[in-house]
C-alpha cells in the first residue's frame, strides 16, 4: 500500500476509523444486546424458563453444584473486566470511558469466537477491592478476562485471581499478547531465514504486554540473553538502582533485568534498537515515539512490530523506508495486524469447550503455533505474516490446539478428542456470525446511516 | 377450566412445567446469550467498533461521562442481581442455584420490555458486601434489578442503593409485586361491586412483597386499619412484643403492627381470614399453607390471590370450591397470573426511556392502574382480572404511564412526548420478540426435542 498511496493520504485514511466511530457509536447506542438462547414457541414456554418449572433446575443445582454449567450459559460466558485504569494507548480514563472499549471487546469475543462475553467496567481503582468484586462475582461466569488494567497492579490482581477462583482468568494484555506477536515472530524469522534462538531483539516498554511477551518468548525457547528490553528509564540491566529498589513493588521487572541484555548495554532507545533483528514496541502511542533513525541502524531484513494503539509508536511507511522488511501494528487498517483479536477467541473457545480451570502459558504457546501455522498454510508474504481476522479458521485452529494442550495438561474437565473440538468450535463460531448476518439481512440491526 | 378437568389431571399439568424443564434447560444450556448490536458489514468494521476507532467515543465520554449513554448500551443495560438467599419458594439455595431464575428474568426483560438485561448472582449474603459490589458494577449499567434477597437484609440493601447510586434501583419483590397485586385487587373489586377504600384485606406473610404491598396500597388509598396482616407467629398487632423487640431488626413490620388491624384481632391464619374480602398470600409454599376451610369462612364474593412459587398455598379449585369467586395465582399454567412479570418489563421500559433517576411508589401505582386499564379494555371476567404475558399492549401501556409519572415527578432526564414513549416501547418490543422468532426460523435456536 506504500506505493500507492501519499503521505497525507495514508494519514488521512488512518483518521477514518475514528471519524466513523464518533459519528456510529451513537447511531447504535452500544455494540453488545442480551438475546433469549432457548426457544419461545409461545407464552406457555415461560413456565418452563420461569416460574414454576424454573424451580426444578435450581433445585438440581442446589443439590449437586456443577450442575450450574448444565441447566445455565454459565460454560460459555465470558466477563469482560476492566477498572479502565490503561485503556488504549489513553491511560487512565477510567470505567465509563473505558466501557466502549470492552463492549467491542465483548463483541469480538461472540462474532470471533461464538464466546458470550459481557462488558463490566468497576468503579473502583484499588487492587484489592478489584479482586474481591471479582470472586464475587465467580457464580454468574465460565471464564474472565482481566482487561486494560495498569501495571503492576494487573499482575497482582491476575496471579490472586488465577489462584482463588475456579474458573480460568485470564489478562488478554499479558497471554494475549504475547500469543499473537509469538506467532508474528516465529513466521516473520521465517520469511527472512533466521533462527528464533539465536536472533536478537529489543523490547521497547516494559509493561505489562512485554513483560508476558518475554516470559512467554523464554518458554518457547528464545534465550533470556539476547533480548535488551528497555523501559521509560532506559534499557533494563543489573545496575539500574531504580528498579533494585522498587523490587518489592514491581519483582517482574527486577527480574528481567538480571537475567536479560546478555551484552550489558546501557542506554536509551537508540541503544536498545541498534544491531537487533526483531524489534517489538508496546509503549507510548506514537507517530514519533521510534525515530526512523535508530530503525536504520538494526540489523539487515529488520522484522518491528509496534503495536501502541490507537496511533503506532512509528507510522508503517516509515518503518518500511527506515529499511525495516517486515512491520506490523495493532491496527486492523493496515497489514500485519498484531493484535490480540486474532488470539483471545480462539483460545476461550478452546479452554471453553475443554471446561478447563485455568489458560497455562503452555496453551497460550500452542495457540502461536497454530495462528503462525494457519497463515503458512496460506503462504507467508512480507504484508502476511499472521491470519487477518477474516480467515475465521484461524480461530478453530486455535481452539483445537488449546484444548488439545489443556487436556495433555490434565487441566481439562471435558475430555473431547480432536474432531469433537474442531467441530464445536467451527459450529459455535458459524452461529454467531449467522445471528449477525440474519439480524441485518431483516434489518434488526439496521444499516449505518450515510456520512 | 376446573370443569374440564379431574383433580388428578390438574396435579399433574401443574407439575409438566418442571418436568420440562429439567428436560430442556440442559439441551439450550442457558437461556440468554450476548450478540451484535451494531452492524458488521465487513471486517473493516472492527477498525470501528474496536481499535482503533473506538479510541474516539472513549476520549469523549472521558471529557464528558454523560457522553456513556450516548455511545454504549449502558442506557438500556440492567443487572439483575441476587444472592441467591430467598429464591421463589425454595429458599437460601445460594448464587449457582439462582442462576436459572435470574438467567429466566433477564429473558423475559428483553422478550417482554425490550430492556437488555444480564443475570449477576453474588456469592456473598453479607449486605454490607452486596452493597459494595452492586456499587462497584455501576459503570456498565442503567438501571439495578434487585431479586430473590432474604428479608429484611433486602430493605436495607434497596434503600441504601436507592440513595448511593445515580441509575434506578428497584428490588421486584416489592414494588414490582406489589403493582401487579394492586392491579389485580382494583379489577377484582370492580367486578364483585366493592369498594378499594371500603373492603378488608387478608395478608399473610409479612416479608418483602407484602411488606411493600401494603406500602404501595396505603398510598393508593386502602386506609391501614382494614388490613390484617399474619406473620408465621400469628396476627401483627401492637400487643406483639416479638415485634416490639425486634423493632431495630426489623423497623419495617412493627410500623405495620402499630398502624394495622383496626379491630384489635389476634390469632393465627384463620383468625386473619375470617371476614375479609381480599386475601393475598405471599408465605410458604403450598398446596396445604392454607385450608378450605378457612377460604369458607371469608365474606361473600371472596378474592383471593395466593402467589407462592412455585406451589400456591392452596391450589386454584380448591379455594374455588370454598367459595372464593376469584381466584389469582403466580403461576402461568392458571387463570389470573398475578406474577410480576406483567410488570417489570414495562416499568423499566417507561422508566430508561426517560432516563430517570430512580422508580418511585407513584410510578408503580401509575403502572398497576395502567395493568388494570388493560384489562378493563378487553372486558373484565372472574378468570381474567389482569391481562395475560401475551397481551404485550399492556408493556407499552405501563411504559407510557411509568415515563409520564417519572416526568410529572421532575425526575426523568429526557423529557418524551406521550406519542414519542409509546412509539420507542412498541418498537423496542417487537424488535426484541422478531429477534427471537427469526433465529427460531433459521435454525439458530434449535426445536427443542420430542419427549
Amino acid at each position: 500500500m506504500d506505493e500507492e498511496f501519499s503521505e497525507e493520504e495514508l494519514l488521512e485514511k488512518a483518521e477514518k476509523p475514528g471519524e466513523d466511530a464518533l459519528r456510529l457509536h451513537p447511531f447504535y447506542k452500544g455494540k453488545i444486546q442480551t438475546n433469549p438462547k432457548c426457544s419461545i414457541r409461545s407464552f406457555e414456554d415461560f413456565g418452563i424458563w420461569y416460574t414454576p418449572g424454573v424451580a426444578e433446575p435450581c433445585r438440581e443445582i442446589d443439590e449437586d453444584p456443577e450442575k450450574v454449567f448444565e441447566h445455565t450459559n454459565k460454560a460459555n460466558m465470558v466477563a469482560v473486566v476492566s477498572d479502565g485504569s490503561r485503556v488504549l494507548g489513553l491511560g487512565n480514563i477510567g470505567p465509563k470511558a473505558g466501557l466502549p472499549v470492552m463492549e467491542g471487546k465483548a463483541l469480538l469475543f461472540k462474532y470471533l469466537g461464538g464466546v458470550d462475553a459481557f462488558p463490566i467496567t468497576l468503579d473502583t481503582e484499588d487492587p484489592e477491592e478489584i479482586i474481591r468484586t471479582v470472586k464475587i462475582l465467580e457464580p454468574s461466569f465460565g471464564g474472565i478476562n482481566l482487561e486494560d488494567f495498569a501495571n503492576p497492579k494487573c499482575f497482582e490482581i491476575l496471579d490472586t485471581l488465577r489462584e482463588e477462583m475456579t474458573i480460568p482468568v485470564w489478562h488478554d494484555d499479558q497471554q494475549g499478547t504475547a500469543s499473537i506477536e509469538l506467532a508474528g515472530i516465529i513466521n516473520s524469522l521465517e520469511i527472512v531465514g533466521k533462527d528464533l534462538e539465536e536472533a536478537t531483539y529489543s523490547i521497547i516498554g516494559a509493561g505489562a504486554a512485554n513483560v508476558a511477551l518475554t516470559r512467554v518468548m523464554f518458554t518457547a525457547g528464545v534465550p533470556p540473553k539476547n533480548v535488551i528490553i528497555s523501559d521509560s528509564t532506559g534499557i533494563l540491566h543489573e545496575g539500574r538502582e531504580d528498579l533494585e529498589k522498587n523490587k518489592d513493588y514491581n519483582p517482574y521487572k527486577w527480574d528481567l533485568a538480571k537475567k536479560t541484555n546478555g551484552e550489558g548495554r546501557t542506554g536509551g532507545l537508540e541503544e536498545t534498537i541498534r544491531d537487533t533483528d526483531v524489534l517489538v514496541a508496546a509503549s507510548a502511542p506514537g507517530p514519533d515515539t521510534l525515530k526512523k533513525e535508530w530503525i536504520e541502524k538494526m540489523n539487515d531484513d529488520a522484522i518491528v512490530f509496534v503495536v501502541a494503539n490507537p496511533v503506532p509508536e512509528i507510522w508503517p511507511w516509515k518503518a518500511k523506508e527506515a529499511g525495516a522488511r517486515i512491520v506490523g501494528t495493532g491496527r486492523s487498517d493496515f497489514p500485519n495486524q498484531i493484535n490480540n483479536s486474532i488470539g483471545f477467541p480462539g483460545i476461550f473457545r478452546g479452554t471453553l469447550d475443554v471446561n478447563a480451570k485455568t489458560i497455562t502459558d503452555e496453551m497460550a504457546i500452542a495457540a502461536a503455533h497454530a495462528i503462525a501455522e494457519t497463515a503458512r498454510e496460506k503462504g507467508l508474504r512480507e504484508d502476511y505474516v499472521v491470519p487477518t481476522m477474516d480467515e475465521w479458521e484461524v480461530f478453530i485452529n486455535q481452539a483445537v490446539a488449546v484444548g488439545q494442550k489443556a487436556i495433555e495438561q490434565g487441566i481439562a474437565r471435558n475430555e473431547l478428542t480432536k474432531k469433537e473440538l474442531e467441530e464445536s468450535a467451527r459450529s459455535r463460531i458459524e452461529k454467531a456470525r449467522k445471528w449477525t448476518q440474519s439480524a441485518m439481512e431483516e434489518g434488526l440491526i439496521e444499516e449505518p446511516p450515510e456520512e
